[in-house]
């Protein structure tokens, strides 16, 4: 921090460091802008995931337990639950997942909507695979595009990071360290989310241009007063942003698609201090040479998102799973450090 | 169905009734066009749901035992788990709040980050909520506004809805009726979960113009074409349903916030055959007198959510909660049934 210089938001004490300053000091720590995405289907598992089925099953099981254990009631009537089955076969393809691509990663992103086909044996399951990839060492992006008005944004904040005091007793969040938003609701819709994330030196990563095809229909749409509806968006994240008094980087981030390379120069004029999330790399036809401009800011302004690219590695190069997604992983790290 | 006359999709044979039939069936059947929205707080519950709560734990630990059953693990070391009691709670509360206001319903409308804050075990109260409010007749309809690129759309849609196989076994979904949802991400990613609705008779509401006073700083930006962006995705919604044979309603819906009575008749022109959920009504400030032009298409165009003013209607006139809240629901019934 400069001498004397105040950070810019001096009001608010924050209990943790600032989001922009912790991922600019993870990226370096870590050598990666890499994010593991982490999209389970139960259809698509490594063989290890289904050969180790009855261990993961065990440490969901322990889990269930752990709660149960207060209860008066004995064991129910029910039969095998497909699942518990299918939810820690999940568990073991991410936990092996993250086990191979984290050396070159710098955070994941589960993607909520696939644990959560899985009911709640699904939710435990991604409870357990944040909890692993946390204890790797990795930040945690929680990819679940929350968006609503504000006694429910707050709770999802709550559900996300911090947690909530009820009469029973403290109940912890998710601690995600940042989720992705939807911002359609507007400011009022995003400010409980927002706060919720900065409460815990976390962040929101805002969709302001995503990467799929159809994002033209709405995203692209030009305003009376010019200039596509994405840019509007873009200013409304730039303006909510606070930026860390060390790294200069905001604590307010934006999910711009890796696909639309186009768009970049433009997002990054318009969100100079802002941590770019671009999905998209690989599975989707995103080009890790195309996103330099991401990077003006410093490495930590634009994290690498991939998912399928890597955890697919082996169905496109061949080998054991683990070994092709490490491979993968640094592949794409190699390339986007050498970008910036 | 007229004679010879085929309806709107024929190409698609749906194995279940369309949407719109099935929910001016239900209409007419219960003689309510209300939704009880259900967003409960742990620290803000019914004094008989926090009396009951060694009922309720009983009872979700029951479903927990059931799924460890086939395990070969003993119970766990850890201690009283606060989120188990604070699930348990709420569950006892929502079954008490369905118990109470039921009658005077036609549908549930769980707020799932409301349930999603307690973790697994919030998931858990969130099923056993939802299969009370079936048990009860009535419908139920998911409120996450979810919305997300294709795979993970479909994830959601298999989330919400019908489930999905996997090696393990076929995994039910929330079999939800219906499900709130967010267009930003335009037509391609809307497209998985209406399909994933439409293929169990269900739905989504899609937001169109939502009641919070930020609502304004997108949806009512004005186009380089003409019109707000909330006429181009009322368009999108038009285009997107097929209407029930029986009853002309479309099968897919729109949120349309009850506090904006002013682009009612608007949003009606644009959408003329499509199912409104006219949250806001109550605690949000919205007045059932003013929705008139929802119900041009019939009873069912329009469904009126409350929420708060329901469950806390006891804190404004007094009384036992359950009969406050059931008084309220019934008041609501009768003054949107009037208007139609």
């Amino acid at each position: 921090m400069p001498s004397g210089g105040a950070p810019p938001a001096s009001g608010a004490v924050s209990p943790a460091a600032a989001f922009g300053d912790r991922l600019s000091s993870a990226v370096a720590d870590r050598g990666s802008q890499v994010v593991l995405g982490i999209d389970p289907d139960p259809a698509r598992l490594w063989p290890e995931a289904v050969e180790s089925l009855s261990e993961s099953r065990a440490g969901l099981v322990l889990a269930l337990a752990d709660v149960e254990r207060s209860a008066a009631l004995g064991p129910g009537q029910g039969g095998r639950d497909a699942r518990l089955d299918a939810a820690a076969a999940v568990l073991g393809h991410c936990r092996a997942l993250i086990d191979a691509a984290a050396p070159a990663c710098v955070a994941v992103k589960p993607q909520l909507a696939c644990f959560e086909r899985l009911g709640f044996p699904g939710w435990l399951a991604l409870e357990a695979t944040v909890a692993h990839a946390r204890d790797q060492g990795l930040l945690v992006i929680a990819d679940g595009k929350r968006g609503d008005i504000a006694t429910s944004a707050a709770a999802y904040g709550q559900a996300l990071f911090g947690g909530l005091a009820t009469p029973f007793g403290a109940v912890a969040g998710m601690a995600a360290d940042a989720a992705t938003v939807n911002p359609l609701l507007g400011e009022d819709a995003l400010a409980p989310l927002i706060d919720a994330a900065r409460g815990t030196g976390g962040t929101v990563f805002v969709l302001v241009r995503t990467s799929n095809p159809g994002a033209a229909d709405l995203f692209d749409l030009e305003l009376a007063d010019g200039g596509p509806l994405w840019e509007r968006i873009a200013r409304m994240v730039a303006a909510a942003g606070v930026q860390g008094p060390e790294s200069g980087l905001a604590d307010v981030g934006a999910v711009t698609g890796a696909t639309v390379p186009a768009h970049l120069a433009r997002l990054r004029e318009l969100m100079p201090r802002t941590p770019f999330l671009l999905p998209g790399i690989g599975a989707q036809g995103g080009d890790v040479g195309a996103l330099a401009p991401a990077f003006a800011p410093g490495r930590a302004g634009g994290l690498v998102s991939a998912s399928r690219a890597i955890a697919d590695a082996h169905a496109k190069g061949g080998g054991e799973p683990a070994a092709a997604a490490r491979a993968e992983a640094e592949r794409l790290r190699e390339r986007a450090w050498a970008l910036a």
